[in-house]
């Protein structure tokens, strides 16, 4: 069942990844989509060494499937993030913000994975002369960092699955088993999701926070740091207005930065100001409307795809 | 094959909608896709409503099959125009930029249906309300006029379609079959195509705007206007170029109204300016290499969505 290329490359049962999220994304929640099935992958962007190691022994107390680590190569100390995190046990290093070409070789040498984020065919093309087993191509209406080029997955992933021969995973808009369906349908091998798994059970969401992501409706996201630190796609709240309009008036980068980066995303996902506080989120946020366990978000995925393309076939 | 709801709703072969396109979509693409068994449909928004009665009179003369019209509900003589074009024989009106309660009962007690173009969850109930017949949901990935709400296709869909009970169209970033396969997978009934119908042998677009189209990548295509007649997606050119630069010094809106507008198309769709005229384009025009005939792009739509679907198929 849905046994695509991700699937043998990954060595997991469905092709469903958990994006990484800074925050959000730890042990519990690395855990409950391994184990279901999927692939969990730890959103190590804002950890220390040490605690990359002790959520991995955490996970690896919790499910003997392969898990994975979201490493921004952005980190000065990223290298070390990588090799700590494969010591540890990680089967599947997932890079972004940065060149693929400094580390797959090196990780690949040690048995691992490597699939790079990207949110254009360039970078796509890129990624894959560097050596890269997969590409997360990354649409625009995705929770969170975003490419410049603000180009949608509908469009992004026929582009990026004509242009490379590697396997492409599709994320940006992907909630549930029509998402899941109209991904493959695009071409791509696999799913991440980041938003729907914010809110299920195991998440490290403050549950303000989880409780404002299901209260939004299509329209209840926006896209704030185009001047900045590039677009970043979060929950309206008085914060995103209040960029927003410092942003139209002209602010300088350096008023902006108090208004952005990472300690507003720590006063959201773990202090639980949904106020003040930056909650990353992506458009198909609107579509979540229940709390779930990260099992009964693959099941629910799988089963409704299944009966989504059961529909198509009927068409033809 | 593929028949749909909208299929029996509009009495066409296949659910595939030829987007309305300002002086692009006239007679011999409107009766193109009539013929070859989707619905061609009018870009009546620059057409005087003598422009729109010879129009059909063409169409009429090349095809049996139905056929529609867009009428942009902001021209202030859009009551005589809806007129014109039901005694020309128009069978669908497709209305957009205004509010579809005006003129719906009117249109239907001529016989004929209303389909209204919204881009998010709140203006498809309303459009609902309203009682048309059915909805396009236009994605931010889309060519020409925007919804200021930047909802993508794959956000968009799957939301609208869980908030009516009326069949919804998908539009924005479908070209080929792949995206017609994944857009029936987010729920939609059918797919209206503007971008890949403009590198149709029969778009009244200039030749040097249709070759610009098969030259662009997945990034080609930018948004301007956000501060003044709302997101519009057009091919980069220096022109974009230059209201993107004005644009980031704050230039008033009288500045920008100057390198915006009805006269910066007709610069590019019919003289052929393609530096300094505006060419509405979609982001999945980077996707589209090749000049068909309207009726070869359908047939190659239907026949890559069964490869498609089947493959689907095959995983489940």
């Amino acid at each position: 069942m849905f046994k695509t290329s991700i699937c043998d490359l990954f060595n997991i049962k469905y092709p469903i990844i958990l994006g990484g999220m800074l925050w959000v994304g730890k042990a519990d929640l690395v855990a409950g989509v391994s184990d279901a099935g999927g692939l969990g992958v730890l959103g190590a962007g804002g950890m220390t060494i040490e605690e990359i190691q002790s959520e991995f022994e955490i996970v690896k107390s919790k499910t003997d499937k392969p898990f994975g680590v979201n490493i921004p190569l952005v980190r000065p100390d990223s290298e070390d993030m990588i090799n700590a995190a494969i010591k540890a046990g990680a089967k599947v290093i997932v890079t972004s913000s940065g060149s693929p070409k400094k580390f797959t070789k090196m990780i690949q040498e040690q048995n691992c994975r490597v699939m790079h984020v990207v949110a254009n065919v360039k970078f796509a093309k890129k990624s894959e002369e560097a050596g890269v087993d997969a590409i997360a191509a990354e649409g625009y209406e995705a929770g969170g960092h975003n490419g410049k080029d603000e180009i949608t997955t509908m469009a992004l992933i026929p582009q990026i699955v004509e242009a490379v021969d590697i396997p492409v995973v599709a994320a940006g808009g992907i909630a549930d088993g029509k998402g899941f369906a109209a991904a493959l349908s695009l071409g791509a091998q696999g799913v991440q999701m980041g938003t729907r798994f914010v809110a299920a059970h195991e998440s490290a969401a403050h549950d303000n926070f989880k409780e404002a992501l299901l209260k939004i409706d299509d329209n209840g996201t926006c896209i704030t740091g185009r001047t900045t630190i590039g677009p970043t796609r979060a929950i309206k709240n008085e914060l995103t207005d209040m960029i927003v309009k410092a942003e139209g008036e002209g602010a300088s980068s350096e008023e902006l930065f108090e208004m952005i980066g990472e300690g507003r995303s720590i006063m959201a996902c773990i202090e639980g100001d949904c106020v003040q506080g930056s909650m990353y989120c992506g458009q198909i946020g609107g579509k979540i409307k229940e709390l779930k366990t990260s099992k009964q978000i693959i099941e629910d995925v799988i089963s409704e795809a299944q009966i989504v393309i059961k529909q198509l076939s009927s068409l033809i």
